[in-house]
C-alpha cells in the first residue's frame, strides 16, 4: 500500500506473552474519517477521538490492547493525551494528526511507562511490510487475524484497500468491542470518506452480532493518503469506490463474526417479505440475538420453533400462517406448515455445515434485512466467566 | 384450599418417564383472569384461552407438558378444542367453563389418543391434596415444583392464596414460556380479580428473565372460587389481597429465575436514581439480560466494567462521573471511580454467594426499577443445544 507503514510490538501491556501495541502512519497527512461507539459509557480514547477526528485529518494512529482505557475518568483522558504526545515527539509531526485507540480490560489505569518505552521502539519497526504485526497487536479474544485487502479502478488508475480489524465478543449492532482501521491510496474528499464510510459500516459491522452487548471502545477508521492517482471526483467513481470499502467491511464483519467468542458456526439470516424495512431489520435483529437460536444451532438442531418464535417477539408485523423458512435452499416450513420429517432429515444435514443459510420469508411485502451471526456455545461461557481471572 | 382440587398423572405425552398431564378443578365455576403472551407466534391453547376467558368464569384448567401445541396451524385450535371438550364430557360440565394449557416442544401435533385416555383417569385422581402431582405435571426443563402459599384477612375473614407455577428457560418480561396458576378461596368480582393480576404481574414476572427469549404460550391464570367468607368489597380489601397476591406471583417468579435452566445464582439489579422510570427499566433490562454480565457472574467475578456498560448501551440517560455500584452492601465503585483492590477483594467474596443484589445508582434523579436475573452457564448452553435431541 502506498505511502504507508505499519508496526506492531510487544510492550508489556498484556499479561500473557503476546503483542499488544501496534501503530499505523502515513508518509503525508492523510484524510480521515471514523464512526465510534454508541455507547454513553464510553472509552478515553472514543472521546479524545471524537474531537480529533474533525479535523479530518490523521498521520499516525496508535493502537493498544490489554486495556480499553476506559472507566478510568479525567487521568483516562490525560493518559490518552501523554500517549498522543509520545507519538508526535517520537515521529516529530504535530499532535493534531495523531490518534489513539484503546482495547481490553476496562477500569485499568493505562501502564504510562510501557508506552514510554514502547512507542520509540514500535516507531524503530515502521515498515510496509509489518501489516500483519499490526494486526496481531490489536487483538485480545480473537484465534486469529482479520486483514483484507482490495484493488479497484477508476479509469486506468489503480487504488487499493487494505482493512485491518479485531474483535470477537461484546460484538452487536451500533459498533462492537471492534476496532477496524481501513488504509486507501485513493485520492478522496474527507466528506466524501465520511459519507461512504457510513454507508459501508450500516450493512456491515452494524448488521453482525457475537453476544449482544456494544462495546465502550467500538471505533472504525478510515485514512486516504492519496498516493494513488486514482481520484474521486464525481458519482462515477464514488460508486466505485463504496463498492470496494463496503467489500472491504463486510469480508471485516465476517471475519469476526467467524471468529465470535466460542463461535463453532457462521449464519447469515435474511428476512424478506416484510412489510417495512423496520420489520425486516427487527425479525432479523431479534433471530440473530436470541440465545435459544444460537444455542440450537450450536447443538446443530434446525430449531425452527425457536427462530419463528424469535420473530414473533422482535415487534415486527408477523403472521405464522405466511411464513415459509429455508435453511440454505431446503424449505422446512412452508405458509406456517412444517414439512415433515423427511425435510427436517435433510435440514439437519444441512446444520452440520460451518456456513449456513438461514431464510425467513415473513409473505407480507418487498422489505429485506439481513444480519451475520454466530451460535452460542460451552466455550463462549468459558471465556467470559474466566476472561479477567 | 376450600372447594379445589387438583391432580396430576403420566398420559405418555413426554418421551420420558415423567407426570405430563395435570388438571385443576373448582367444585363450582370461579372468576377468573388471565395473562397471556404477547409473543405474535402463539400457540392455540393460548388463542383459545384468550376469547374463552372473556365469560369471565372458569370451572376446569387442563395442563400437559411435553407438546406446546404451537405453530401447528387449524389442526392444533381443533385439538384444543378437543381437548376441552374431552375435559367438559369426563367432568360433565359445560366446556364455557373449560380451560386448556400446553408447555413444551413448538411444532408437534398433539398426541390425540393420550388425552383421550390420559383425561378420565387424571379427573379419577382429582384431589385437594394431589397439588404436588399437578405442580410435577406441568414442568418441562424444571428441575424442581414451585408451589407458593399465602394467607391472608379481611376483616376476621380468611382467605388463602396457592401459586403453582412453571419455566426455567425462555423467560424474559412480557412473560415467558411460563405457566402460574393462581387458586384462591376469596370472593372477588371478575374486574377486580383482573386489576389484581395485572398489578402483581407487572412487579414480579414481568421483571425476571433467564435468558431473553419470550415464549409463545405464556399464560399466567387466576381463579376465585368464593368459597372463603373474605370479601373484598372495597379499597382497602382490595389491597389486602392485592399484597397477597403480589407476595404469591413475586414468590414464584423468583423461584423461576432460580430454577433458570444452568443457573447457578439468583440476582436481584436495582437500578436507583434514574431521571425517568424508563430510564430505571431500560438500565435494569439491559443489565439482566447482558450475556457478557450473566457469564461474568457465573464465573463469579465483579466485573463492574460489563455492568455499566450495559447500562451505558441501554438507552437510558448515564453519566459515568456520576455512577455509584455495589455488591450487597459493599460499594466498588462511587462516583464513577473504582474503589480499589480491597473493595474488588471484599466484592468478590460476596460473588461467591448464591443470591445477590447489584445496586446501580445513577445519581441523577428519584426513579427506581429492578430485575431478578439468573447467570449464564455452561449447563444452559448444554441444555439448550440438546433440547431437541
Amino acid at each position: 500500500m502506498k505511502g504507508f507503514k505499519f508496526a506492531g510490538i510487544r510492550a508489556g501491556i498484556k499479561k500473557k506473552d503476546q503483542k499488544d501495541l501496534g501503530m499505523i502512519y502515513s508518509d503525508t497527512p492523510a484524510v480521515a474519517a471514523a464512526l465510534f461507539t454508541r455507547n454513553k459509557v464510553v472509552a478515553a480514547p472514543v472521546l479524545l477521538g471524537k474531537e480529533k477526528i474533525k479535523n479530518g485529518l490523521c498521520q499516525a494512529v496508535l493502537v493498544n490492547s490489554g486495556n480499553a482505557n476506559c472507566f478510568t475518568g479525567q487521568k483516562g483522558i490525560e493518559d490518552a493525551i501523554a500517549c498522543t504526545k509520545i507519538v508526535a515527539k517520537s515521529l516529530d509531526i504535530s499532535e493534531d494528526f495523531v490518534l489513539v485507540s484503546s482495547t481490553g480490560v476496562i477500569g485499568a489505569i493505562l501502564p504510562m511507562d510501557k508506552f514510554e518505552t514502547g512507542v520509540p521502539a514500535l516507531v524503530g519497526q515502521l515498515s510496509e511490510n509489518h501489516v500483519d504485526d499490526f494486526a496481531d497487536a490489536i487483538l485480545t479474544t480473537d484465534t486469529c487475524r482479520k486483514i483484507v485487502t482490495q484493488t479497484g479502478t477508476i479509469g486506468d488508475k489503480k487504488f487499493s484497500i487494505i482493512g485491518i480489524a479485531k474483535g470477537s465478543g461484546m460484538i452487536r449492532p451500533d459498533m462492537a468491542t471492534m476496532l477496524a482501521f481501513i488504509c486507501t491510496d485513493i485520492n478522496i474528499l474527507a466528506e466524501d470518506l465520511d459519507a461512504c464510510l457510513r454507508k459501508a459500516n450500516e450493512t456491515s459491522f452494524n448488521r453482525i452480532t457475537v453476544d449482544g452487548d456494544t462495546s465502550t471502545n467500538d471505533t472504525l477508521l478510515a485514512l486516504a493518503n492519496g498516493a494513488a492517482q486514482a481520484r474521486v471526483t464525481d458519482a462515477n467513481s464514488k460508486k466505485v469506490f463504496q463498492e470496494a470499502l463496503t467489500k472491504v467491511c463486510f469480508e471485516l464483519a465476517k471475519m469476526i463474526v467467524k471468529d465470535g467468542e466460542g463461535a463453532t458456526k457462521l449464519v447469515q439470516i435474511i428476512v424478506k417479505g416484510a412489510q417495512t424495512k423496520q420489520d425486516a431489520f427487527k425479525a432479523s435483529e431479534a433471530i440473530a440475538h436470541s440465545n435459544l437460536v444460537k444455542t440450537a444451532i450450536y447443538g446443530e438442531d434446525p430449531n425452527w420453533g425457536r427462530i419463528t418464535a424469535a420473530a414473533g417477539r422482535s415487534g415486527a408485523h408477523v403472521v405464522p400462517e405466511n411464513m415459509d423458512l429455508f435453511f440454505d435452499d431446503q424449505p422446512l416450513v412452508l405458509k406456517g406448515n412444517w414439512q415433515g420429517a423427511e425435510a427436517e432429515k435433510k435440514t439437519a444435514l444441512i446444520m452440520k455445515n460451518n456456513e449456513i443459510t438461514i431464510t425467513l420469508d415473513l409473505n407480507l411485502g418487498q422489505e429485506t434485512d439481513s444480519f451475520l451471526f454466530c451460535d452460542f456455545s460451552v466455550d463462549y461461557v468459558k471465556i467470559n466467566a474466566e476472561y479477567r481471572s
